[in-house]
């Protein structure tokens, strides 16, 4: 199995990412600006596939129509000469201040407007360049104090917006889907739908809910101390990972965004141990921020990274899976019991069954291992290529 | 408004919570077992107008037939005695070492069956003893280590076994709902359905989603750092709030089972004020843990501070909604535009209006403030009394 | 007791904490930069006795040496003209990218070098305009990445730094002392000296460990989740509590610096109590962020609640410490005994008591129960005015 | 380097790390009692050289002197029989109720006096097996409620308690040291000395600060959100690393304890290396709960991962260092730079050194890239044996 990323390998990155200038909450940017267009190149050269943006990444905010033509032409072309695609876009809705109690759920209805019809725009543009998803991801939507938000009110202002923005894409024939992008907080004190499981119960409220799904990043549901993968299962469960976000993170603190492979080393395991046996074919998203102590080299180092440690993991997972030891062990551990359905023998069936009750012998079952640490142990000297 | 208990708050205690001797993973019991009728009697006396409890909770484990008459007819008649009621009903299958695994999703599909049969029996009694809400916590449906549970395979389980109590107490007859337990972790590393998000998406993809809801509590989601008051809302909104724990919580950490009013005191005053202004007509079911510092007087003074800290808060909070200085503050803040449609004037509307975009003024726009602070600070003084 | 600020409460204010202009690292500044003059005269006006500052805050960055001239002397006229006084400054060690690795522990030695002359020039400024305390916050010293730092070697760093400019206040015979601020981490994945436990620590190994101190910031200790009035408890018991920083903090994710009061209102409660029954007598310095969601209105309302939230909490506390059943609770729970060497016989005495050990009734002793309960429900009702 | 333990990696395990039963909060025992004699054994096969214990562990609480004996002479003799010493000893202080409310800082004078002498009774019992380390984990200290621990009287009494301790080993010519393990909360609420810092911090105030060090676990501190490795460093710094428990945790939550490489394994990495760079040589100690899922073959299984585990990462630490690019990727960094002292020239030399302040070029040196993504990466790519 090849280190080497390939366009098969589904990898994107958006232009946010390595275009990240270094500002945080207590410094300057320690980076110049990139071209989108610069970008496009180097992220081809490192074995992308694909390339995202919010509009404002690509067309400066604000601009006239003559210069966003320009700006866009140039994208185009830069993505003609690589061929690099644009598999996802999105609407930035939290930079400018205007955006500073949220876009969809402001509590002023002229800014609720404002986003929707930047969002419209913004769709169309994606659609223009082929993107099939269309990611939101609402770090303004939420409070920091009990009284400012009523969320019930708000929560159906969102379902108002995306029942609009679903219908829009049908109207216009778009071969169009929406990912959610849940996240507990950060920029604002709460968010609305803070998990992956918050959306994707919100989108079952939706008018158009087959065209919604959910955008999972691995560092915001860290941030709740969530288990990603599990997460993550879910959302498959639901038949609702349309995206995902790579990253990393170092537990329950502020938004790191690292580099993919960085933070939780396990949980990255088992995630790509899950998109890979799961059938994921969906791109396969960075969504990081190369530490502001790096200048455009550690950025560029940072990205390979980002490739490099997945298929890393792809090929530990792969021979995880692959191992008679580890078979045999999940046997041991039962898990080939645990997808034998427990009563196919129906309500009436476990009823009748005195086995399954009266007769059954609890001390005994108590007493059984499950072979755990064994299997774990197998999976971490897996990992460590220790095996 | 009156700060003594009566019937009428609808409030409920678990047996289980003054109940609780005093056992952690550290120490030993401290307190002596009480007697279920003891119990009922002195929740009685207090002001309760409910009773709950787990099938271990009234009968012993593994107690015969005559046994088991027994105890339910002492426990009937403690409750005719004093008038109280038995709002819901659970089952244990978390205390013996059988469910170290889980219960519905154990890996043993014997231990699988068995923990169907224990539940379908005591929902039998729930149902005789007039229960209207049945709770399901899976404290130990969840996982140590990422092989040793399949999590989508696991909710293909959790989904069978919920498919089969709700179509029990439909054959039966029951006038009963399911309301589903999330917790993040604890005693399992990471256990499935970890928020009230999670939960309601799953309730989704089940044959009777309408039997089934949440019952959310308070420490649960403030372990995974949440906004309690957030997530009700959005249990509300989706008409999903069954049944409601409260206790308190001292941030992420092992769960404290606090008394309510402890803990994080602005998040219950904003419980409250919810729950009262939204109309939830259910239980305000107690499950808190008295200390293990505490004897049986402490209990029971534990108990009484649960009751009257939810009805001090419920008189603040009706007085801050009630103070026309607060009105004026939610106007301030544009709460009455929240309320308000974002395009009641349709898809079509919106595009067309070319003040919500072409000629939309952003940044006169963005530079109102939204005197979040001065109605967040009128919301302390209220809930300190010093207004 | 009055809930107006006035000078004798020493309230001061950072000039960066009013003048935050709402730039946060997933948005641009919403309101206009402040004059630190207007500052000054609205803080007086609001009824503070001291104002606070970096030297960025004052001296633009870079700024000549006429330029600094000219807004030293306009400040210092400012001060006159309102009576405010100049409790404590910093140095700002972050903002510029320079720091971006740090400043007295940067892997770059010329950037340590240049850091300790920032801070040694700005320390001329603190002693001349009277500074009593000069607050050191090390927000960049740490790392994202395990081999980035050498961490023994960096606090080798630390502790230069530190006795240099311990050094050059007794050489310069400045009557100020120093308080180090923790924080344990953001904007750094981990900041070094992250909790008041760690910097009461580290100054122990300077040169003049008597000169040094700790500036704990409520928020920043939350962020770990511990509990700050114990913090300050352990920081007043080692006598080194020089100062301090409040604010609030809902929890366990990215530095909040909510106004005080807002956040965690009980432990705010607990802090208040253990201030003034502790007799300290610095400045009582608030070190929030007013949220970017408020124009300027919103930042002086905030303010002024940040004093009266304090106001408030002290005279519940002095009301729940005269309360004569509180008295008799704190007894019931025998924090008399507390109060009472445990062996004022010495280890001999101690090692002959049989009823210490062999005799000692240990079930009687365990069941004896604590009445914290009961004495938390009198300081729950007292916080909120509902004794 | 071999993978195998043998005892000159100095391992050692407590009795009631593979002897815990796994009674959780929501559980009862899985798992019978395993007999002292027979953990002995099954360690020294196992590759451990080391052995530790409560007081209770070996003789149960409450035992006569002839069933004491009979327990000490049975260990005695598995000792002999396998090799395995005795590094270090401790009390139980936590398990019986008498110590609901603390033991050394308990509000009962009388059950200060009674956790004293108990622990002056083990230390003889530990001085006798030679331990050379006691460590005291004040699990109790500590309160779930404000006005319940006056918390700096209780560090009075830790004090105290402490100097008596020191005497007594000081006085009984005792070769032992005391190590202090931090823990932040659970069994409490909040519990005294919360992390490494606040530890060392207490240490300095005592009467005997050269015989007491910490005994970080790493657990506890990530329980606080801490990065562990640079606690231990601040312990290394400060000569005080007296001791370690080495075992897994997935992030702010109850306290996991599962065995050493499992929860952050980039942690444990950085770890390893510190441990094994700093010359620490002290006892490898494994404080871990085999899952309460495993039977009796899990806990010996779990075990023998844990000094797997740490061997694996010994050997990944070390190519990590002996590796040419990662010495050039560490100058890249300028890892090297951070060892030269900052001001050789002293405070004269650097206030008269014009090219640390008026000429410093600071743009330039803000624009270095510090190059630590590629350092990481190489540190990652070692760690997964990728290199």
């Amino acid at each position: 199995m090849s280190r080497q990323p390939t366009p098969a390998d589904k990898f994107s990155f958006g232009l946010w990412t390595v275009g990240w200038q270094g500002r945080d909450p207590f410094g300057d940017a320690t980076r110049r600006a990139l071209d989108p267009v610069e970008s496009v190149h180097r992220l081809a050269d490192l074995g992308a596939y694909g390339v995202t943006f919010h509009d404002d990444d690509l067309i400066p905010f604000g601009a006239g129509g003559i210069e966003r033509e320009a700006a866009v032409k140039r994208f185009r072309q830069a993505l003609d000469a690589t061929g690099l695609i644009v598999p996802m876009a999105t609407t930035n809705l939290f930079t400018h201040p205007v955006f500073k109690d949220g876009a969809f759920t402001a509590n002023d209805r002229d800014i609720r407007r404002y986003a929707l019809r930047k969002t419209l725009r913004n769709i169309d543009l994606a659609a223009e360049l082929g993107a099939r998803t269309y990611v939101a991801w609402g770090g303004r939507e939420g409070a920091e104090s009990g009284a400012a938000k009523d969320v019930r009110t708000a929560l159906d202002r969102l379902k108002e917006a995306f029942d609009l923005l679903g219908q829009y894409a049908i109207e216009q024939g778009y071969d169009l889907k929406f990912a959610l992008e849940p996240k507990p907080n950060e920029p604002r004190g709460d968010i609305l739908l803070p998990t992956v499981g918050h959306a994707l119960a919100f989108i079952e409220r939706l008018e158009h809910p087959e065209r919604f799904g959910v955008n999972p990043e691995v560092g915001h549901e860290q941030m709740a101390g969530l288990n990603f993968p599990h997460g993550i299962a879910q959302a498959l469960w639901a038949d609702k990972l349309f995206h995902i976000d790579l990253n990393g993170q170092s537990g329950i603190k502020y938004d790191q965004d690292l580099r993919f492979g960085a933070g939780d080393l396990r949980a990255a395991f088992w995630l790509v141990d899950l998109l890979e046996t799961a059938g994921y074919d969906g791109p396969r998203h960075f969504d990081f921020k190369p530490p502001r102590t790096e200048d455009l080299d550690g950025v560029w180092t940072s990205a390979a990274g980002c490739m490099r440690n997945y298929l890393l993991l792809k090929e530990r997972a792969a021979a995880f899976r692959s191992d008679p030891a580890v078979q045999d062990a999940l046997r041991a551990a039962r898990l080939d019991q645990l997808g034998r359905p427990t009563a196919e023998d129906g309500l009436a069936g476990l009823l009748a069954d005195a086995t399954a009750y009266e007769t059954f012998d609890i001390e005994a079952a108590a007493a059984r291992g499950m072979a755990f640490e064994h299997l774990d142990q197998l999976a971490l000297e897996h990992l460590l290529g220790a095996v």
